[in-house]
This record gives C-alpha cells, sequence and structure tokens, in this order.
C-alpha cells in the first residue's frame, strides 16, 4: 500500500488549492458500528410509464436534438429535450426587493457589496436552460449498458448543447452531471444526464475560477497542467493514464473515491472535442464508471462535466475536468455547519482499489 | 399562504447574505415524478449490543462528565465520552509537507496564499477532540421521549463541554451537533450529540464570522440582531416567537424547512446560558424538534449549535444560534459541482406550515 499515515494517532488535514478549503482525511472512520441496515431501495418498474422510453416521446416537451446510429432506419439512440421541471427556466425578467436595484451584473457570490444599503432579503432572477439527455430509448438504468457507439453520441450530445448553450445564447456558465441512484438526487431510472446553464457564476465556480487565475498570475501556468504533471510522476493516486487523458482520486478530495479524468495536455473547453478524442474520453469514462461499479456495488454516483465559463473560454487559466463521484458517505450536521469535510478513504487507498478492478 | 411568487414563469435566487452565496428556490420541483420507493430504513434494533445503554458503559472509553436527576440514586442520565472513532483526535504533532513550513497560525480556507511557493500538496495536523454527549440511558431513538428535567440536563451538558472546549483548552472552535438517522450521518440509533473542537476555524466558519465582521463594520449593529429584527416585523417566516427566542426559516435556506432557533437579545456565547434561560431554550427546541417530526414523519435531520469561535467570544458580532434541518432532499451532481443548491420549499411556505403543527 503506498499509503501511510505519519503518525496514527494525529489528525490529518489536506488543503484543496483549487476551492481553497481543508478536508479531514479520517481512515479510522470506516470502523464505526452501524445500527443501520443499509438496503438498497427498491425501484419502481414501471416500463411502461417510463417518460423517457421509446414511444413515451409524447410525455416530454419536443426534443431539442435527437442523435442516430449511423446504420438505424432514423430511431433516435440519444434524445434531448428540456426539463419539464426546470430548476432554471429562460428569459426570466428580473424581480426586484424593496431596495436593490443594481443586480443587472451580479455574479453570484460576488458583486452584492456594492449596494449602498446592505439588503438582507435581496432576490434576483436567474436565467438559463435546464435540460435532459436521455442516453437509450430502452429503459437501462446504467450507462455501463451502452456500447461504444451509444457512447459516442451521448457525448456527442453533452458536447452539442453545452456549446450551444456557451456560443449562441446568453448563458455565462454551462454544466453537464448525471445522477444516479437515489442517493444521489436521482428521481428516475432511465439512463440520463442534465445540462443547467445560467446567466451567473454560481458561487463555487467564481470561488474556482479566481483560484484558477491567481495560480496562474503566481506561477505562470495552469493548476490543473501542474498538477497533472505532479499526478503522473508521483503515479500513488493514478488510476489510470492514456496518452490523452488521466484519471486520478485528487489529494484533498471531499467525498471517498472521487475520480476525476482530464486531458494531459491544456484544454479549456470541453465542448471543443471531436472525433478520436471525444471517442476515447466517451469509453475512457464508461470504463471509470464500470470501475466504480464494480468497486462499490449498487452505489448512487455523480457525474460532473466542469467546462470553462463563458469569460474564460480558450484560456490558459481553466482546464476542462469530469468528475466522478460514488455517495457511500453522508453529509452530517459537522459537515454542514462547518462546510469542513470528513473523507474516510483517502486517494493514496481510493485509487489503487479503483486501479485493480478489472474492466 | 403569505408566499407568492412575482412571476410563475421564472426561476428566483435569494442571497445568504451570512455566507455570500446565492440559492435557487424552485417550488415547482416537488412534483416531479419519482421510480424510487422512499422505504424507511429498518433498524437493527440490537439494544442488548448498544453501547450506549445502562449496563454498557464498559464498551465506550471512561466518561468524561455525568449528570443526573435530582432525585435519582446516582444513576446517570446524561453521560458525556469521548468518541472511540474520531474524526479529530487530541495533541497532534504538527505534520509538514515538503516545502512547508510556516503552518502553526494557519486558519482554514486562509493563510495558505502567504507562502512562498505554492505547494499543491499541503497537509497539516489538526489538533482538538470528538465527544459523544448520550442522552439518555434508556435506548431511546428521539430527543422528543425526554421529560423536560432531561432535556434541560442534556443541554447542561453541551453547556459545559462547549465552555470546556472554548474557556480551558486550545480550541478555537467548537461545535454541538446531532445527527438523527441514516440519511442525516447516524450511524447508531440511541439518541446521542456530539462535539468537535479544532485548533484552527473551519472554511465556513471563517467565512461567516469575516461576513459578520463585516456587517458590523458598515452597519454598526449585529447581523442577527438586524434580522432577527425584521423577521420579528415581517412574521411570514417565524415559527414561534416566546419573549427570549425567535424560531423561524431563514430567508435563503440552502434546505428545505431549516429552522433557525436564536436569543432575541445580542448573546455571542451559548455556553454562558444557565437556569431559566437554558430550561426554556431546552424545551424550545423539543417543542421544534417535535415540530419537524410531525411534518416530515421518520425523516432524518441534524441539529447545530453555532456559538462564538474564541477569537469572537463576548463579541458584539457573533450571535450563537441552533440550525435545525431534516434531511428530505439530497444533493445532487449540479450542487456538488456548483454550491449553488436548490430548494423546493420556500421558507414562507415552510414556516406557516411548522408553525400550525399542535406541539
Amino acid at each position: 500500500m503506498s499509503y501511510q499515515r505519519e503518525d496514527a494517532t494525529s489528525t490529518e488535514m489536506r488543503h484543496d488549492w483549487l476551492l481553497d478549503r481543508w478536508v479531514i482525511m479520517a481512515p479510522e472512520r470506516t470502523s464505526r458500528p452501524d445500527d443501520f441496515e443499509r438496503k438498497s431501495v427498491k425501484v419502481v418498474q414501471q416500463v411502461e410509464d417510463c417518460p423517457f422510453c421509446q414511444g413515451h416521446e409524447y410525455e416530454t416537451p419536443s426534443a431539442l436534438a435527437e442523435y442516430s446510429v449511423a446504420k438505424s432506419s432514423g430511431t433516435w439512440q440519444v434524445r434531448v429535450v428540456p426539463n419539464k421541471f426546470p430548476a432554471v427556466r429562460a428569459n426570466a425578467a428580473f424581480v426586484q426587493s424593496a431596495s436593490c436595484d443594481l443586480l443587472s451584473d451580479c455574479v453570484m457570490g460576488d458583486g452584492v457589496e456594492m449596494t449602498s444599503e446592505i439588503d438582507l432579503f435581496q432576490k434576483r432572477n436567474l436565467s438559463g436552460g435546464h435540460e435532459v439527455i436521455v442516453e437509450s430509448p430502452r429503459h437501462l438504468s446504467s450507462m455501463t449498458q451502452l456500447d461504444r457507439e451509444a457512447m459516442y453520441l451521448v457525448f456527442e450530445a453533452y458536447r452539442d448543447r453545452l456549446a450551444r448553450w456557451l456560443e449562441h445564447d446568453d448563458a455565462e456558465y454551462a454544466v453537464v452531471f448525471k445522477n444516479v441512484g437515489p442517493d444521489a438526487g436521482a428521481s428516475l431510472i432511465h439512463t440520463h444526464s442534465q445540462l443547467i446553464a445560467t446567466d451567473v457564476l454560481p458561487t463555487d465556480i467564481a470561488r474556482s475560477t479566481a483560484r484558477m487565475q491567481l495560480f496562474y498570475e503566481r506561477e505562470g501556468e495552469c493548476l490543473f497542467c501542474r498538477t497533472i504533471q505532479d499526478e503522473v510522476q508521483l503515479q500513488n493516486r493514478v488510476v489510470e493514464c492514456t496518452d490523452d487523458f488521466l484519471v486520478y482520486c485528487p489529494f484533498a478530495s471531499r467525498l471517498p473515491s472521487l475520480v476525476t479524468i482530464v486531458p494531459r495536455t491544456h484544454q479549456s473547453q470541453f465542448e471543443m472535442l471531436d472525433g478520436a478524442p471525444l471517442e476515447h474520453l466517451a469509453w475512457l469514462t464508461h470504463r471509470t464508471i464500470r470501475r466504480i461499479e464494480k468497486c462499490f456495488p449498487e452505489a448512487a454516483y455523480n457525474l460532473v462535466i466542469h467546462t470553462s465559463p463563458r469569460f474564460l473560454k480558450g484560456s490558459s487559466i481553466f482546464h476542462w475536468r469530469i468528475e466522478l463521484f460514488p455517495r457511500i458517505t453522508k453529509i452530517a450536521g459537522f459537515e454542514w455547519g462547518s462546510d469542513c469535510f470528513i473523507n474516510p478513504i483517502p486517494p493514496e487507498i481510493a485509487a489503487p482499489r479503483l486501479r485493480h478492478i478489472l474492466v
């Protein structure tokens, strides 16, 4: 094992440079007793009622895009529709609270200090979009049931929808994410992903991009380019390394077995990928999810694609990446009250476990 | 209903002044379809194996404190023990990474920029303590099964342990919290709370105290004193208001039905409470948990007591408070990736629901 505690009687904290926050590593916590039977949640298998299955297209809003396999007779393989229950809506007019009229260029987590009098009940409207990417016409529950061609179509859809929002519309920020299993926030079983686009930067995006800018100013290189170079050299947190991409468990992960996939050369925009690299990435993601599924059977997980917000597009500062994380721990009162997470599986233990899975 | 959307086709965001972050309010999201049966988790009822039950004291480390009811014959009613699986240990020596030797007065979320060369793999040791407050000698699963006298003893224990860490030891920060149900991070059913004390300020504590300081500098009064005055006047987010305390649902809650209990006059330290006010607060908390239990049967929930970190003790800046929040939504990929939460129950809807519960 490549992981050794310097002092088994002490508590180790690690600094996440990207978001400037500390994480507690506490592998001893995994040996706690547990009164609760972790039953896998029974899934209601109502295929005939599933709004994402072929033949049920009338249950969703009209498709924004459809993708088919080369040799099919016009049947869609991947289908993008507006979310019927959107968290973010388009074309919103500003809602203003009583004493607030300076919000037009407001950035979440910034800009509020500029008003002359503090308003404790400040509101604004959020404008953008919320889409669903249905990944198969069949009632599959995992992306790993897709074949190589189908995976490529899903990644094409990701790429196209991100490009659409970040190039042709008013979004400042867009993210593709995937919730699998109820503990990861999923409400439908049929394999799908989502896209949310917003006209402001969410708090952590504003913070992390500011940190990337700071790193670049001080070191003259991209934070992730440096990290990749270090991780490839150290090897102990590497899950897989190909010519083009690195799969690794970051040094200060807040969640156990969180995995990051990054391009090894600097690229700011996921949505610029095409052809062989996109196909390669799609299958590498498939393989990485297989590792997680085999390592943590039945565990819920999330996938998040971080691509450059509009204002850093094409920059030397932002490096796109995919994060994948099984949801095997719960966020308890301490974490909620402090934003200080306790990770019971240090990445030096998580990475070799995932690496040694046969995929 | 006191809550009206200005524009039903738009998405509303609200600013949380305390942590300078935006929250999305999306009540429409509650009508989403759901494939998953939310089965209540079956509890393994192994009373004979419970380390917190009377007669099993040998299964925990020696008691740090015990509290008894006035007329009992020496039997403990509340028992405080060190956590057998601590997330934070005492008396740790510093672990230093290769290029880092300036961490002695490091504050989480701050201070790292001061090193001359950026170290992406920075570690430090965390020193402090992790205690368990066992709230009854009997195998009860909820604090609401305690009577008034037993509740007072629990709150006395909270008060004494916080005072011990913040007055006589090296802790810069200490928090009492309670996890009830597996979705809230609990692993044992027997009613208990925990205390974590640390020699550094966790990220969100450093941020929120900086915001409270900023508010005080700009407005000449405490952020919470102002909030309390406004909420009492507005009434629409008030759950209960007594002579001494206010129970309300904050304007920009990240979680649905989050409730805050605050003293109506300025007090920075929970651990200064005694006698009638402490008894009053204990029973008000009991009543508020009953509201949550009746409104969301079987839901997991957390309780967190925010008292002043050492450096703001006795100040006009920090206002102590208790937060209580049922865990009825899951944190999905979007929230994890952005720190932007989607709350499906605006506090103007949550508060009257809780207020109208008969307790």
